[in-house]
């Protein structure tokens, strides 16, 4: 059976408390979205803000393939009729085939919020639906607060949304607005609107601020409902919407229903990791199906029962939302989770090669001072390759100088920095200016090498990322805290990540420089050894 | 009616990919969990690490109020009796009065990770109960995999547990191990063990790999059993497990259960922050109920009303989990967040007043390039009392100039910072050591200006956070990218959060820093002009 997905990222999801979005940015989603496979994207509230709005008139020059636009607005201004109410009209002028309305259904809101009657409340749905009825090829109800309003009073809830249906919506959504209701309540509540409302499709729009949404949502489909609103990533004001990236495969894979099209649930993972990282979000690592420690295994017993057979601790197959399982280096980890990640790289070793022993004494040290090696997948790879002398030297280090002179309240800082190294018996001094002194060491750094390793030229740094790691505490802690810095590099052929850790952001960031610099050197060396065989 | 509450974030919870808990920091978090008052804290399994074991040694030190401590174990090795396998005993050797001891419950698990017969394992369960039997007050058995183990063989499941209930389990806990239950499953299947068991106690414990381990927990309590498990924060392996700070307020304040003892519900956040500081965790913002976004509004239309009555878009009061509501400013917000704000630091401001359209026009310009004021309230403080003309100019900055100079691989940079101030038609010249940059030019600044303004000495850099804001692209990215820097300070009196924003991260360290002492002297001379007064 189908279930239709209605995706508000781009207009609910912008609600949270970090999340702001250009017109380019819901662009790029809304595409990516599209080619998902979602049914309705909200595109937005054209009356709230000119981004929404713009958004509109953008979003036409894109043919899409499976989803329709849709624009949000409210039911009119209770002091205005809606053929004068410009905020009402925008929403309709922006040109989609299909509008979603919502509405007050609860009591409360209507007196204290809306500041009407709540037999005017009734007339101004009846009248919004009305008016927009022809407009449009579809006509989408949100009943908002319906399940604050159902449990206090009941007939009124049920009022308002049987004035939506007469007056010709095609859909009734039975909102969780504020995210209070529980589980149980939520079938109850379904079931009896179902039963009562006859054949008119509902759907279902959820918050998660009991830390229910994704189990709510699926409740309701169990008790009837076609259509299911949330964001990707469970975005949204306060705790957020309902998860869309856990309520698709939870339905798909676990109960039948088809939610979009065939063959794509294996986008999943890299839907949300698009929409977090366009979000200028760090996707949540423990998150269900997509996160990047969802199918990680850290106990030596579960790590080694995975690798007999996965169904002992993974509920589905990672593959099938795009994921994969990982297993992780960390303190609790023995001989064997070494040996497994050296098999990620083509590497066999013996259980009883002292090499193992070695490197297990090193990054439990390496560990213990704050390297995450699970997160620099490179300079594991390194450390890997250093130990069993597989990796070069191709330079030596003599020194470094780098300095920030402020002269002036307004203006940045000047940055400069000096490099030696030695190449060949050869030494080279260099110097570079920089944004910043991680980018001025980068730059001089490359100026030194690029003579006798033109490769580098086609490596870039693609991200930077600092984390600071000592705890709160008097002695050690504000600007002398210990820092761990990520760099995140590229080529035309791959992409990689290094790390260093310090006292100092200026060493730490060498660290990971002088690490992906190596990786990438490294890896091109081993490809023309290859190449020569 | 009575709820027991199981935390096993000591155990399960540090099975996360990022938590690694010392001995010491168990010692904290037990003694906050008993503060809290859960009824059960698992300290660890004895025999995995030694970290585990010396907790069970070192707690005994201290007197809990209301919490009982409990040993993890697993049943006996199915190639050893119980009293010559050594890890078994290990978990009685402890000397806690509670056991608990997990099972195999499923099929598969039993042939393929145990790699022994099924009648083994029922022989398995009983010997491991009997014997351990005699030696504690309370002996739990965790049925592992029993809802995977029920849908596929479910007499064999029925059977295990009925092995441990006859060997004189207190209590049988259901344990969905790989998340992958859906909530009417759970509802359906506890109801038939409950029937089926007679009176022994039954427990839950849950993953959220579904996204669905609270609903689940309270599913499994709305069908009778008294005892859930689960962590704080809902800490674990992969997506983690049942997050007690959803489920407790869930059962006390929205289903009328006891869980923990009367008035300690308002602990919850301080509790749930405390156990993600010692965990060096970043708190998750958008967590229900003890977030920092649980209770914020941001869109115009949700502040207004919520402003008029808080039920309108709260689901429950903050304080009864001791959270707040918070208003954030942002691109949606318009003057009356601002005038919002004020108020929260007693300043009364008209909305047309000339200053409130500067102030919204600076404050969108700043947040366009990457400042957040709602997560550093200290500076937006100075920038309201700024654009009012409040704030003195206690110095003059003349120029600065940091160095950090390397001469060896091995060995980490060398840095000093010099720093030129006039205070009060003075120059001052002073010159500084540190670890790394930031906190060189921290000590030099402090240095110039602790002999005009002693109370500095009483002010401590608390934290230091980095975040890099660019997206990722080729121009911008990698090492040039902009960074926002925040920093917590405190004296004997309070603690307040700046920021500061600039591709180069020295210049918005220093931003930060700058606002940061401007407070203390901003905050210190108002008060002495009370006093004056």
């Amino acid at each position: 059976m189908k279930i239709y997905i209605y995706d508000t990222t781009l207009r609910d999801g912008t609600q949270a408390e970090e999340v702001n979005l250009s017109t380019w940015d819901k662009i790029r989603i809304a595409k990516k979205l599209d080619e998902f496979g979602v049914d309705y994207i909200e595109g937005g509230w054209p009356s709230s803000n000119p981004t929404d709005e713009q958004f509109f008139y953008e979003i036409k020059n894109y043919q899409l393939k499976n989803s329709k636009i849709v624009a949000f607005g409210s039911t009119h201004n209770p002091r205005l009729s809606p053929e004068k109410d410009d905020l009402f009209l925008k929403t309709s002028r922006v040109g989609t085939d299909v509008i979603t309305i919502f509405g007050k259904t609860w009591d409360l809101q209507v007196r204290e919020a809306l500041e009407t009657s709540l037999e005017n409340n009734l007339k101004i749905i009846k009248n919004s639906i009305a008016y927009l009825r022809p407009k449009v090829k579809e006509l989408i109800f949100d009943a908002e607060h319906f399940f604050d309003g159902f449990k206090e009073n009941k007939e009124y809830a049920l009022a308002c949304i049987e004035a939506a249906k007469e007056a010709g919506a095609d859909v009734i959504v039975l909102c969780d607005t504020n995210g209070g209701t529980l589980t149980h309540e939520i079938f109850e509540i379904v079931s009896f609107v179902k039963e009562k409302m006859g054949d008119i499709p509902l759907g279902i729009h959820c918050h998660n601020d009991s830390e229910l949404a994704v189990a709510n949502s699926i409740a309701a489909v169990r008790a009837g409902v076609v259509h299911v609103q949330g964001t990707i990533n469970g975005y949204g004001e306060r705790c957020g919407n309902a998860n869309l990236c856990s309520i698709i495969p939870n339905l798909e894979l676990k109960l039948g229903y088809k939610c979009i099209p065939e063959g794509n649930l294996s986008k999943l993972t890299e839907v949300a990791r698009f929409v977090a990282e366009v979000a200028n979000l760090s996707p949540f690592k423990r998150q269900p199906y997509v996160g990047s420690a969802a199918f990680t295994h850290k106990g030596g017993v579960h790590v080694s029962a995975v690798l007999k057979n996965p169904r002992c601790y993974e509920h589905i197959p990672p593959e099938k939302v795009g994921n994969r399982q990982r297993v992780v280096l960390s303190d609790l980890a023995g001989k064997s989770n070494i040996l497994f990640k050296a098999k990620e790289y083509g590497i066999s070793l013996d259980k009883d090669d002292p090499v193992v022993s070695e490197l297990l004494y090193t990054i439990k040290e390496l560990e213990a001072e704050g390297y995450e090696f699970s997160v620099a997948d490179a300079s594991f790879e390194l450390l890997l390759n250093r130990a069993l002398g597989r990796v070069k030297r191709f330079y030596t280090f003599l020194s470094f100088r780098v300095m920030d002179t402020k002269r002036s309240i307004d203006k940045e800082p000047i940055t400069e920095a000096t490099v030696m190294i030695e190449v060949g018996g050869k030494i080279e001094h260099t110097a570079a200016t920089g944004k910043g002194p991680v980018n001025a060491l980068d730059n001089a750094l490359r100026k030194g090498l690029e003579k006798f390793y033109p490769n580098l030229k086609e490596m870039k740094l693609m991200d930077f990322k600092v984390r600071v790691l000592t705890p709160r505490s008097e002695e050690n802690g504000g600007t002398a805290s210990r820092v761990r810095v990520l760099i995140e590099s590229r080529d035309n052929h791959s992409q990689w990540t290094t790390l260093g850790v310090s006292h100092n952001i200026i060493e730490a960031s060498w660290q990971a420089l002088v690490d992906s610099i190596d990786y990438k050197l490294f890896k091109d060396d081993i490809k023309r050894q290859r190449h020569e065989k």
